[in-house]
C-alpha cells in the first residue's frame, strides 16, 4: 500500500505548527489501517461457527473502526487546528484501541484473524499515545 | 423526523444495565442530528462569498459531524457494554460540540446556517454532559 | 427528535437548483434513521441467543449503515452539485435499503428489532427511489 | 505503512467464493488512501488563499472521502456477500473518484495537495473498476 498520508501532509500550505509530523503521519497511518482490520475482524467472527463466543469482540471491532476513522479524519485537518479536540479523540481512540486489543487478544490462539486485528489495534493504541505525549 | 431510536432501544433483547434510557436516546438523537447540520453548515459556508473567513468554522462542523457519528453508533450499541469507551467518545464528542458552537457562535448574526449549527451544537454538547454525568 | 435538516436547507446561501427539496429533506431524514436502525439492529442481533442464524443480517445491517450514511453527507451538500453523484449514491443506497429491509424482513416475526429495522430500510428505499425520480 | 488488508482477507475463515482476492485487497486499499487524501486535499484547499475558487473541489473531496470509506467497509466484510450491493458501491466510488480527479486535476498545477489527491482518486476509479469488471 502507498501511503499517501505523507505526502499530503508534506503539501499543506500553511503552517503546522510544532506537531511532531512522523508521529502525526504514522498515526494517522495507524488509524485506517486499524479501522479495516476492525470492519474485517468482525466480519470474519461472523463467519465463524461460534460466533455467540465472539459478540463482545465483534461490538468491540465496530467500535473500534468507528472511532479510528473519525480520528485519522480529524488528525488529518489541521485547519484551525485546536490541541484540545485531537486530544479528546485520541484519548477516545487509544481507550477503544486497548479495549479491542485485550478483546481480540483472548481468541488470538483461536482465530488468526482476532490475532492480526490485535496486533493493529496495538500499533494503533501505541502511536495515538506517542501523539498525545507529543502534544504537550 | 419520526425517531426510531427510543424503539430501537426498547427492543434490545438482553439487559441493558443501569444506563439512563431517556437520556440515552436524547443523546443518540442529537449526535446525529448535530452530525447532519454540521455538515450541512460546511457546505453552506462554502458558498458563502466570505468563506475565506469561514475556515476554521468549516474544519471544526467537519471534525464536529465525524465525532458525532461516531458517538451516535458506539451509543447505538449495548452488547458487550464498556462504560470506559462510552465515557471517552462522549467527553471527544461534548469537546467537539462546545467548540463548534462557540466557533458557529461567532458567525450567528451573518449566517443562519451558523446560528441554527450553533444551536445544535450546544443542544449536542448538552446532551451528551447529561449522559455523562449518568454513566457515574 | 426536532429534525434540523430542513431549517438547514432553507439557510444555504447559494441557488438549490431544481432539486425537489421536501423530497431532498425527507430522503436525508430516511437515511440518517436508517442509519441508526441498522446500527443498533446489528447489535441487537448479537445479542441473541441465535446469533448464528442472524450472521447475514448482520452484515447486510454494517454496509447499510455505511451507505446510508454516506448517502445523508452527499445529499446534505448543495455546493458544486453534481446529479450523477447523486444518482449513483441513491441507487446504491435504495439497493442496501431493500437488500436490508428483504433480510431483517425474514426475522421479523420472531425479533422485533429486525421488524423494526425493515421498515426504517423500506421507508428508506421509498424515499430514496421517489428523489431519484425526481432528479430526472 | 504496512497494510494489514491482505493479511485480514487470508484469514477470513469462511468461502471467499470466485472473486479476485488480489483486485479485491488492491481496491480496498485505494480506497482508504484515497479517502485520507480527500479528506487531506479538502483541508489544505481550506488554508489557501484563494478558497473561494476551491470551493466545488472541497465540496467533491469531501463527497468522494465519505463514499471511499464506505465502499472500502463494504469490500472488508464477505459473510452473506451480495454482489449487487458490491458492484452498486464499486460504481458510486467510480464516478466520485472520476469527478474528484477531474476536478483537482484541474488545480493541480497550481496546487500540489490537488495534484497528489487527483493522482490518488485516478488510482482508486481504476482499481474500482477493474473490481467491477471482475465481479462478472
Amino acid at each position: 500500500m502507498t501511503s499517501t498520508v505523507k505526502g499530503m501532509l508534506a503539501t499543506y500550505p500553511a503552517d503546522l505548527g510544532a506537531i511532531d509530523q512522523a508521529k502525526l503521519v504514522k498515526c494517522v497511518e495507524e488509524c485506517i489501517a486499524c479501522a479495516q482490520a476492525c470492519t474485517a475482524c468482525a466480519d470474519a467472527c461472523l463467519s465463524e461457527g461460534m460466533v455467540g463466543d465472539l459478540a463482545k469482540c465483534i461490538r468491540t471491532d465496530m467500535d473500534c473502526a468507528d472511532i479510528c476513522t473519525a480520528t485519522a479524519a480529524v488528525l488529518s485537518r489541521h485547519t484551525g487546528y485546536d490541541a484540545n479536540i485531537s486530544a479528546a479523540i485520541l484519548n477516545a481512540c487509544a481507550m477503544v484501541c486497548k479495549a479491542c486489543a485485550d478483546e481480540c487478544g483472548r481468541h488470538a490462539d483461536m482465530h488468526e484473524h482476532c490475532r492480526l486485528c490485535a496486533e493493529a489495534c496495538r500499533s494503533c493504541e501505541q502511536a495515538c499515545n506517542e501523539l498525545l505525549g507529543a502534544l504537550g
